[in-house]
């Protein structure tokens, strides 16, 4: 009795303990506590370009669920096209970080999921409107009413299932958990020299946890200061400290094979570029070709399963629905 | 041995024979002589953004399976939020049109593929560069080997292989269909009222074929102009006659209930006034409020099963991969 309280707790966390192997790193698991309708409605709003003011922009187009949760492009195309001022994060394992988007200014991923409809840079529309468009839409009446019960429509219900669906965006399986879950041939002799190297390094005094990363924020450019290319300044911008800028939330580098290009400027195009600046910018060391090459092999045994699901078919809008705004406003 | 063969031409044509009823319209058919290999590649590349110039834009950005194969705004965002010149038509069914493109400029839908991936204002690429990418990406030129065999990437397969899935894009099983196979109690009293309306008004004139539609070029507003709100001329830009202006190719009408907003302008928001233009600009014909309803129940028993599959998951670049340009150029 005693361990199955203690196994839903390792759960509930997020979790497993380190099973086979006593590592800074643990597996990805499998979300519990899931409401399976909510992520059935949640999954078709982040697929929904209605929440934008254009019609054109879902949170898909950015967190692409087909190229790792990003748009691997190094800053984001906007309503209107405008240039996004950071990297788009990846959505995938994001439900493991301590807060959301790079400064942490969201709490979690209900209050994220908030941000870019209202953003007049991204989705350019107001919770308002979105939350009118969606009232309008009697398949999502409907929906909405079956998993939220009998009360209209509000940007709480709305984030609350995208959030859910979110949650459903992890990657387990990917070689490195299933050798840390036990398996000793699941890693070739590189990639785990790969990671002998993360830890001895230093690399694993941010990147750690389950999600490698997510689990605090850190100045960008420690030994050496960092070049950045857009003007993005971090954490400081939440709070008013001038000691946190240049601060950012450490990525995930879970599926960091997909998430390229990297760095809050996605200015970095390959792993080996990656591996090599944050050596020498962060750790004060430089990876002979050798070692980098063992390290990005490493990194690339972090893929894990996508999420597989079925393209979700989108209810058409009614006669009364607000149309979208492309041009002309 | 003699249906046998009889079966296999009827599914090669695209329809079947009105099996249980006598009508100028026929069901659905799923195809036949699908290459399963070809079809999951041209998934991915229809999914995939990197062949436009940008990094942002993929077929599925227009022509949306999510939402009945359009992006349902009047006419399309393109490269760098570019204002397209006409409605995108629906993908959904497009393998049963006569050519494609409004104007019918292409002949069929390999040809069609082309077109947007080299287009200034859709995905401003070239064929050469969306070929140069793919040949960079290991997972395509392995997938592009076992489909195509050992040839360099060419976009001679890229198209084919996107034409491919695009065959698989029908949508068999809607009532009107169930109907037309025979089941009495598929359609209500008043959607086969309002296909009576449909045939007797001369609609059908235009709009026949297993697809009511997609059969013919047709001028837009016969009985009076129609004040378009682009300046698309039509099938006249593809012959040079000008006995072909204003004549645009008859959409088809299957899943319009997903397909708004209408006309190759997208100016029309809603079914009851697409049908009451229509009526009027076409057949010199008033219907009444009662009438109208009639045919609009009628149009929305044309929703088909749409096609359902998992979210492609795509290969990732390699470091040589050049990088999309959504800005700075």
């Amino acid at each position: 009795m005693k361990s199955i309280i203690l196994s839903a707790l390792l759960v509930l966390s997020g979790s497993v303990a380190a099973a086979e192997r006593n590592e800074p790193v643990q597996p990805i698991v499998p979300p519990g506590n899931i409401n399976l309708g909510m992520v059935e409605l949640g999954k078709k709003l982040f697929f929904d370009p209605r929440l934008s003011r254009s019609g054109f922009i879902s949170c898909n187009s950015c967190h692409n669920l087909s190229m790792g949760g990003t748009d691997n492009i190094p800053t984001s195309v906007g309503d209107r096209w405008q240039q996004g001022p950071i990297n788009s994060p990846t959505v995938l394992n994001s439900s493991l970080s301590v807060a959301q988007f790079w400064d942490g200014r969201a709490a979690d991923l209900k209050e994220q999921a908030g941000g870019p409809i209202a953003n007049p840079g991204e989705m350019a529309f107001s919770h308002t409107l979105a939350v009118d468009v969606l009232s309008s839409i009697p398949g999502y009446v409907m929906e909405f009413r079956q998993v939220f019960g009998n009360t209209p429509i509000g940007i709480d219900a709305v984030t609350t299932a995208i959030a859910e669906f979110e949650k459903t965006l992890v990657t387990p399986n990917s070689p490195f958990d299933q050798w840390l879950l036990g398996d000793d041939d699941a890693l070739s002799a590189k990639e785990l020299a790969g990671y002998e190297l993360f830890k001895n390094s230093g690399c694993i005094a941010c990147h750690n946890g389950p999600a490698l990363g997510g689990t605090s924020f850190q100045k960008m450019g420690v030994m050496a200061p960092y070049e950045a290319r857009v003007p993005a300044e971090g954490r400081s911008a939440v709070t008013g400290r001038d000691a946190d800028r240049f601060n950012f939330k450490v990525p995930t580098l879970r599926n960091v094979e997909l998430t390229y290009p990297y760095f809050h400027d996605g200015a970095a195009n390959t792993l080996t570029e990656a591996v090599d600046i944050m050596g020498r910018l962060q750790l004060g060391k430089t990876f002979t070709p050798e070692e980098n090459a063992q390290v990005v092999a490493f990194l690339k045994s972090l893929t894990g399963d996508q999420p597989r699901f079925l393209l979700p078919i989108l209810p058409p809008s009614g006669d009364d629905t607000p149309r979208p705004q492309p041009f002309d406003r």
